[in-house]
């Protein structure tokens, strides 16, 4: 059996991440194909716990949400993902790696170096197939997060804290161009759905179906 | 005022570390230093938790717990570790970085090279001024583990693995001399804590009283 394809989806917050992973789901099973939509960070029970860790007792080191993160994203790695990849499912994942690059690395300052080390023992060989990045403008991301009263996580209140945030995603669909397609969360929901759906087809389906 | 020293204990189970540091701590009191007990996995609310975390969720996957480790002993480190010696307050941690590559490393067979990097974002520069390392034959530490009702953990129940365990301090010893000093864990508490008092005594009291 062919082995499923692992899809990503990253951006900033309220960029409309989870919404698309289901209706590229629905997509997929329209076409055949097993899928499982999954998100980070969580995706198992422990993850959810680490999760619920980091918020109630509120590690004071940049290095500390890293380390949870990553340790949530291995198990999530090697008891749901990989397994589903071996089976043939097609995997979605509401944010993976990249988030942790923009957040910890662009955001906190951790050296690219440690992270990428981390992504080698949590992610690799199964690092994403096809990573579709929602992009929207700095304000547009600072409103979201204010209307979704998520204002006190990473700076929120900042609009600087998106711009940075974007570029950072930005410059990793630059610098790995086979993997990554910009999406412009500024169309309508159904407009960004045919995005993903083309970009999903031209870089993936035209090889399996 | 001078920075506190960092002495570590280490060892397989029921060596008498923990009562060895307590034992420390009040003979160093007693030379007018403050000191500060703490102990690993722990030493921290978070760290508590992910000790918690860790019995409850049964992480499956050995680089999953090494992860939730370090970020307990990253934030041990900076939330309590370093602003003791800081203060010039002594600080005796009931294991710490050798336990995981003992038993991350040596049992669960992780490379080398990621528990150095791991060390390096959560430990360095503040690395154990000294370590005793509470040595027992293989078989009187399964013995004690054992009578300790921990079996279960680590494939305690095989005399093999508390070799291997062995070895791997050992090998910790031979290789980092001028921080490490091997403690025979076969003699009496009291004979043990003069063991430890002389190794102090020598390796850091000479210097700083």
């Amino acid at each position: 059996m062919l082995r499923g394809k692992f899809i990503t989806f990253e951006g900033g917050e309220a960029a409309g991440k989870s919404t698309q992973a289901k209706r590229l789901a629905a997509r997929l099973e329209g076409a055949g194909l097993g899928t499982l939509v999954t998100r980070e960070p969580g995706g198992t029970p422990l993850g959810e716990d680490i999760r619920g860790l980091i918020l109630k007792d509120h590690p004071q080191e940049p290095v500390t949400e890293l380390l949870l993160f990553a340790a949530a994203r291995a198990e999530h790695m090697t008891s749901v993902i990989r397994p589903a990849l071996d089976e043939g499912t097609w995997v979605i994942s509401d944010r993976f790696m990249d988030s942790t690059r923009v957040y910890q690395g662009k955001h906190y300052r951790i050296e690219r170096e440690f992270i990428s080390q981390l992504e080698k023992y949590t992610v690799a060989p199964d690092y994403p197939t096809l990573t579709l990045i929602i992009d929207l403008p700095a304000e547009v991301s600072m409103e979201r997060a204010n209307t979704r009263g998520t204002l006190s996580r990473y700076d929120a209140a900042r609009l600087e804290t998106h711009q940075l945030l974007r570029e950072g995603f930005l410059e990793i669909a630059d610098s790995e161009p086979d993997r990554c397609v910009i999406i412009d969360g500024m169309l309508t929901p159904d407009n960004v759905e045919a995005a993903v759906w083309q970009a999903v087809n031209e870089r993936l389906l035209a090889k399996v179906l």
